[in-house]
């Protein structure tokens, strides 16, 4: 059916387009569902993406597209165009492949992410895909193809700098407070290596790094002012969804986290993906195990075996290390709360957090050993001393100052409550889920100074009186709410002494 | 965070909120995610739904709602509400509970079912249910379940006819040209049953009845409207779509339709909700079985089995049979095409296709038996004596004409190709899946007047230059596309003579 364009200032992100109503009806098409838009030019162009339906703000006589899609099939408004139903992509007949537990090529992977990228699978068929995954498994090869898929749909950074030491690091998610890597990039990069480190905003934690780096510098640039930013310091701190570096991994996940299934061989190709996307030869994995981490001990070492697998497929320098997840790591959580622990431990101030400067510590000892720039036995050692001697502080400013910050400008929640202990006692157990859901009902990450300070770990103990936590908001409404969820669901439990 | 509403006069049928860019990204929500809006009001009222995200639509201080949305929260345009990060609803635990193989409870159906109709699930998470009950099949209790769930989400007809004869019939789709329905309508109500006949219109197919009987009369009514028809002629032909009976069930069927999969339970609820929200207490279902029909014989038995268990717990008198779904029936194909083969056969015209005719008449006697207007073995016959008695015919215009319509203005399409025999043959085959792909090709039912002729069934014998098929189709391009198909694809095998 021959329709007018109508181009609308309108973004998702991904091509879309969108009928009246009573076209869509004619063309047989409801909303979610997919249309074919081919240009009436004699080498015609097509594309087949998901359709919105809306009453009033598109006509009978046209078809309204998204920025992306104008850009895509170079349209103008008042061009006419032809649109169609259109039949489903050679990517679904993989994904039913899949679900009926069969292996797929790397040909067929390559449809399936493809299509993810170019919208022409819906969030419907993407979470079939998810599914699919998840109820059937991956092998090792088929893994390494989504990998490869996956890493193809991006950019991938160019730093040119064949003979430096370009050095990366993950940690599963999980535990609150677990902010090393701004420390440890800091140690890393004093030392010579180049980490050019990209991070996320936390979806359902209190703060992810990004967030954490945002309340004293900028973490969004481009491809090109992130490889200024690294050529000037020698790393950086930065948000990775700006990049476009892993597009299909983006929208994966952004339904995966919808339907909160979290499929391993997806797990693997996302943080594989993004780590070979910043052309890092050596690779640090760190694998927080617990009863309230994303892991078990057991879990954790059959991704520690799956990851080494990858890393020698792609000929990576790769080290996974399995640390204990069993609570939250420093004392503040929240993006202000947690930038405080860091900028505690880059001064190595008094009070600062010993757990977060020796977990830090670790994972820099071992890179350093990795790369070679500290003797076997001797990296933590050579940590210390950088850390120690300022250099890795001097970095960190170096860094923030490349990515427009400063280090003031820190301030905390309007509202402020002491949680006391009723009589003398002890800490048993944190729960890293529990604290999670309360940092985010504090109002984090939205509300950046907003989050929880937790006086001691397990086994600390208190006298009757003495502060437990205090928590942080903006509003009176959510500290209600918070001291609600900490009297119901008790993320700490203690023990009278 | 506080937003104001602005009211986007701009519907998808579902409630549904648009987010500026940066304000999603604040909050952490992507396309397509869920967020809570609660009014400010000493007793909120409160919703989770989709959200959408537009660039330039909608500014940072605003929250865009849709109509749907504007009145189930009772909003105005201006008026301060709370949008927050919604939490997953409690669904989506039963949803996993289904993906882990177990049994689901009623209240668990009915909370997914609710969910579902309030737009509280995202396409990508009703998809999840969808593949969970395909995956691991759901036993005749939980269908129960879900047929009642269905049920109570949508109105019900109420036509207050106690002491009448209320019918239903329902074929399983597949089979091209099987236009029965408004045949065996007008003969069953012609004869004294009650009939409030509601139709899907074609998804995958060239035609459904709602798109046949269009042709030439209103299909669209309320609910309302159409107990006054039914009131009037004692039956109807309408497009169910339009009655808002089942909502949760056109919502999951959208979605099984652009996924491709019918899960078994899903198939038996949509068939028996619709049919019990219709109040009938007799109903016939035809299962079309063969090759290249919907299902095998095997799976026809298994399906009749369950329907039949169906029936007897919802206290219907209900039938099962199964047909010969071998090829297509009748000679048209098409909206404007299938409606001229009725019209033949209800005015007992001397071309009219025979095998349309026996099989309305089989299955109209089977209706008049079950509701003993006819003796057992006298069903055939008495609807034969109605048919050919001419009520039938009288009954069809009874109802065309309340439904606003006559049965002149019957145009077929611009352009016409005849494929004739290229030597004395025989057809050993018609594919129906083929054949109504030809169909779709040819612009149906987009293009009501498009569509195919077929001159003989299997066994029918052509002498050299003898027409085969004829193509009609409204433009040039879908002409040579459709000659294509046809030349490449074979839907009907021919055999030297």
């Amino acid at each position: 059916m021959e329709l007018k364009v109508k181009i609308l200032r309108w973004s998702a992100g991904i091509p879309v387009a969108m009928l009246n109503e009573d076209t869509a009806n004619l063309i047989g098409v409801k909303t979610k569902g997919r249309i074919f838009i081919k240009t009436l030019s004699k080498n015609p162009d097509g594309i087949s993406t998901i359709v919105d339906i809306a009453k009033t703000l598109v006509r009978k006589n046209e078809v309204a597209v998204s920025s992306e899609l104008k850009e895509r099939l170079n349209l103008s408004a008042g061009q006419r165009v032809d649109v169609d139903l259109s039949s489903t992509p050679k990517s679904m007949i993989f994904i039913k492949k899949k679900m009926n537990g069969k292996v797929l090529s790397q040909v067929e992977v390559n449809e399936i992410i493809k299509d993810v990228v170019d919208n022409s699978l819906s969030d419907a068929e993407i979470a079939l895909f998810i599914s699919s995954m998840y109820e059937k498994g991956m092998n090792m090869k088929e893994t390494i193809y989504l990998i490869n898929a996956i890493l193809h749909s991006g950019k991938t950074l160019r730093l040119n700098l064949k003979h430096k030491l370009v050095a990366d690091k993950h940690s599963i998610g999980g535990i609150p407070g677990n902010r090393t890597t701004p420390i440890i990039v800091s140690i890393c990069a004093a030392a010579g290596l180049v980490m050019p480190k990209s991070s996320s905003r936390a979806i359902t934690a209190p703060a992810g790094t990004a967030d954490v780096i945002e309340t004293i510098a900028k973490v969004e640039f481009s491809l090109k002012e992130l490889e200024k930013i690294v050529k000037k310091t020698g790393a950086c701190l930065i948000w990775g969804g700006s990049l476009e570096i892993v597009p299909a991994d983006e929208k994966i996940i952004s339904i995966e986290k919808m339907l909160n299934i979290d499929p391993e061989a997806q797990l693997l190709a996302s943080i594989m993906s993004k780590k070979l996307a910043s052309g890092a030869k050596y690779i640090l994995i760190d694998i927080p195990y617990g009863k309230t981490a994303k892991v078990t001990r057991g879990k954790a070492l059959e991704l520690k075996k799956k990851f080494e697998y990858l890393g020698k497929h792609f000929h990576k320098i790769l080290k996974v290390v399995l640390t204990r997840g069993d609570e939250p790591i420093g004392n503040g959580i929240g993006p202000v709360l947690e930038i405080i622990d860091i900028k505690k431990v880059l001064s190595c101030s008094k009070d600062a957090p010993q757990d977060l400067r020796k977990k830090s510590l670790f994972l820099s000892g071992e890179l350093l050993e990795m790369t070679g720039k500290a003797k076997k036995g001797q990296g933590i050692k050579m940590a210390a001393q950088i850390l120690d001697s300022g250099k890795a502080l001097a970095k960190f400013k170096e860094i923030i100052k490349a990515q427009k910050g400063n280090l003031n400008h820190l301030k905390l929640a309007k509202f402020k409550k002491d949680i006391t202990a009723a009589r003398d006692s002890k800490i048993v157990e944190i729960d890293n889920k529990k604290i999670n859901s309360l940092g985010r009902i504090t109002g984090c990450p939205l509300d950046k100074s907003a989050g929880l300070y937790l006086y001691k770990h397990v086994g600390g103990k208190f006298q009757k009186g003495e502060k437990i936590i205090t928590i942080y908001t903006e509003s009176k409404t959510r500290m209600r709410d918070a001291i609600k969820f900490y009297s119901e669901q008790k993320p700490i439990i203690l023990k009278n002494n």
